[in-house]
């Protein structure tokens, strides 16, 4: 056995020596049952300490590859290794493609994976995304909670949780609902890890490939993407200052028979829109004609800067179709990844199923948190400071945009929620944009991925008005502005011409 | 507009004032633009104070029925709920089982809900279900470590996280991995919201209806819940002391083509098999010649209480045909939802898409406590000092088992994990044992809900032994074998030929 090791190497001595004789053993020079030297002995020829080999040889024990018995010494216990290197020779690294299922192949939608990347680059004014403003987040009362929590119940915060959640913070979530004018018991509760966890089981439980699902156009692209992976064909409804536009609806509603309608009715995203009263009572009416669920999507509800509270559908909703979906990321803070949904028994049996599939139950020290947050009463006075902040940054936002005449943007004032969405000139090209305000340090969300067809939508971008400081939101409008203008400035007055001479004439 | 009010019940007046003009709103007795009396003259009208009206007004509002304006009064602003009521009059309450994706549908097993259910009853000796003993969670530690992180980046730990998990925590994981001989960058590690996340991924990854998936027999059942509700054909392959018997194995990948091969090598989960290493070999061998994934999941694979490690078959494939799952579920605590997976770059990448569409990342506290648990190398020393205490649970439980001669059981023991496997007498009938057994307070798990034909596994039992200490160990086995002993004395010695009379003859 003869081992060459280099002690000008940075490789530890050690590795070497394991490294050589486990290449001899898979190269079969060092056939099963061959008795290694002794520790001392290769030690002494190797100019090594004992304790090298020792080690070396430890490696090469924890690998499989030898074995030593008091008295009896150290030997290979592998065989096979010819044969088995005979075959690897024509092994080929796996090709992974070929094995993803036809639905999850094509998707490369990164776009909220890319977005939340950008948080990373500290010098970016971010008003894409829809993130809470962190410096409202109330950490020195979670974490005076979570101390009290940890001396009375530190292991059972630590240990499982029943599947639907924690039943105390169903309860706390209950009487949240009262307040929402939603009467449901904790049983018709259950805790999720994210709201978009909701739209997930939806898709899952309801969804069957080619089924048709409708939303408001445009919607919330998490769940255009949850619904399209389940295989639906997403149709959208036009919206109009009162919402979704019903008449358009109930064509579509007569047309195809849908496995439900998806709505954010309040501070919707990312219009802004609130759906008038009328409406809401509108679509239940048609809900309620062509037996189709609703699922109400209602994270901005309490975000609310101005006018009258306009109950949920589900507090309207006398006849059990609307599933209700809520949570705290957008009034709290989202890292710790809960939300909710309310809705009727053998819907939640069925959530049931999956969640236990899937994370099991949601972060048990986080339900226990929130759930204390909700029963020491911190949640109304939380509410009512954040709206003042976001009223005001909203109002900062608004002040900047219309600061330049003829931007070419238009807007309306959103009355609460977490975004204001523009409209930009005629002509500019949404990645030529997109590529000036980056370069400026700025982010938006363009408007295409909010529409089922990632075609429409190229005249709106998305602005979130929460997250970044009244500094950085009047400057970085007055760079987004700038990019505006410039990129208008560079629309090339013939483009629609040109356009229409690459149409194939009928 | 009269009101009538009844001050001897007990729904409050102000409750009862609003029912009464809801009603009448609802039925256009109260038609749009009514004026509706001060709340002065109404108060007088009905005897009741002032702020009773203001209250039951205020409600109305909200629900959008009124509004009021300086001067002008308060009037009722809907309209249209005639023709609304007389719609609404032949609405039923929604059938939502007509909904749900036929997949979906017939699923309700409830076995791990009903299990966890079950721990909430104190009086029960639970052997069922895989949790880590709770007297062994390192509360103070996790506490102390905790409340570091509050005063040290509070804000960070409740914002959102990359999709892909903490990347702090993937490095540190990475660094884990090491000590299992795995050799991974951060960028191929995923952070999971638990190892069971991992299962869903991979079925929805890579299952298409019908597609062929190879199992050990018996195996996880949450693997094949998972499986099966993405449509796969679950087949499973015989055990013997020395793992998956890759002869069958390899007639199977002649015959099928399967997705993957899943696989629990060490301390198996129900068995306690640990798979011998020229077994591991001849599975690699296999999945390179048949160009088959293997998913290697390794929950248990530290808990070892004798004998030497073997390696993982992630650490012995050379080629990139494995995917490595684990978490800290079992070693730490489960309450936190942590697991990890290790998977190539395209892996990764697809599970990132789906990760985004459930709960977009996990809990972010939870990686930042578990990253500096890793970081402080606490880890080690956790591992070695539960490995004493489930080795004694483990001997208290065998001892237990064999305290009876002739009792009917036989199994193996484990040299890791946490469960004891028995053979429980040929005819006893499982739901009968079940039932005796939880009469007398002990939960076990039933051997068929490990095998994909649930009609198999009848004549075993899986024991959890790290849960219960070892009085209730004690105690609760004496009490099993009293069950066994009663149900094996009922068994009738003529069921046999009676089942044989219940089939036709052919």
């Amino acid at each position: 056995m003869r081992i060459s090791i280099n002690k000008t190497i940075s490789t530890p001595i050690y590795i070497q020596i394991k490294n050589e004789i486990r290449e001899m053993i898979y190269a079969g020079t060092l056939p099963k049952s061959f008795s290694l030297p002794s520790e001392r002995k290769l030690a002494e020829e190797l100019g090594v300490s004992r304790s090298t080999v020792i080690k070396a040889y430890e490696e090469l024990k924890t690998l499989g590859l030898l074995d030593s018995h008091m008295g009896k010494g150290t030997k290979v216990i592998i065989e096979n290794y010819n044969q088995l290197l005979n075959n690897e020779k024509h092994t080929l690294p796996l090709s992974w493609y070929q094995f993803f299922d036809s639905n999850i192949a094509p998707a490369n939608d990164h776009t909220i994976i890319d977005i939340i990347d950008m948080i990373e680059c500290k010098n970016t004014i971010y008003f894409s995304g829809g993130i809470a403003d962190p410096e409202l987040y109330p950490v020195d009362t979670i974490h005076r909670l979570q101390e009290n929590l940890y001396k009375k119940c530190g292991k059972d915060m630590l240990n499982y949780s029943a599947v639907e959640g924690y039943y105390p913070l169903r309860d706390s979530i209950s009487q949240l609902m009262k307040l929402r004018h939603i009467s449901s018991s904790p049983k018709e509760i259950m805790i999720l890890s994210g709201s978009m966890q909701g739209m997930d089981f939806i898709a899952r439980t309801f969804i069957t490939p080619r089924d048709v699902v409708i939303v408001e156009e445009p919607t919330f692209m998490g769940a255009l993407q949850s619904f399209k992976l389940a295989g639906a064909k997403v149709i959208g409804v036009p919206m109009d200052e009162e919402g979704i536009k019903t008449d358009i609806l109930e064509i579509l509603l007569n047309k195809y028979k849908p496995k439900f309608i998806y709505t954010i009715p309040t501070f919707q995203n990312p219009s802004g829109t609130l759906m008038s009263l009328e409406r809401r009572y509108k679509l239940l009416e048609l809900a309620y004609k062509y037996q189709v669920p609703i699922i109400e999507d209602d994270p901005y509800g309490e975000l609310r800067y101005e006018g009258n509270p306009i109950p949920s559908l589900k507090s309207l909703d006398q006849y059990g179709y609307v599933i209700y979906l809520s949570t705290f990321s957008k009034i709290l803070f989202s890292g710790m990844r809960v939300g909710w949904i309310v809705a009727p028994s053998p819907v939640i049996k069925k959530f049931s199923i999956i969640k236990q599939m899937t994370d099991l139950h949601t972060n048990v020290p986080s339900q226990y948190i929130l759930d204390s947050f909700l029963r020491e009463g911190l949640y109304e006075d939380h509410i009512k400071s954040i709206c003042r902040e976001y009223e005001h940054k909203r109002n900062v936002m608004v002040k900047a945009l219309k600061k330049k005449k003829n931007s070419g943007i238009s807007f309306e004032i959103p009355r609460g929620g977490y975004y204001i969405w523009c409209k930009i000139p005629d002509g500019i090209l949404q990645p030529q944009l997109l590529l000036k305000s980056s370069h400026k340090g700025i982010v938006y969300t363009p408007g295409n991925v909010f529409y089922p067809e990632e075609t429409d939508g190229n005249n709106y971008i998305r602005l979130n008005f929460t997250f970044e400081n009244t500094k950085n939101i009047c400057y970085g409008i007055d760079k987004l502005l700038e990019a505006v203008e410039e990129s208008a400035s560079e629309i090339d007055p013939l483009s629609d011409y040109k356009q229409s001479l690459k149409k194939p004439i009928v």
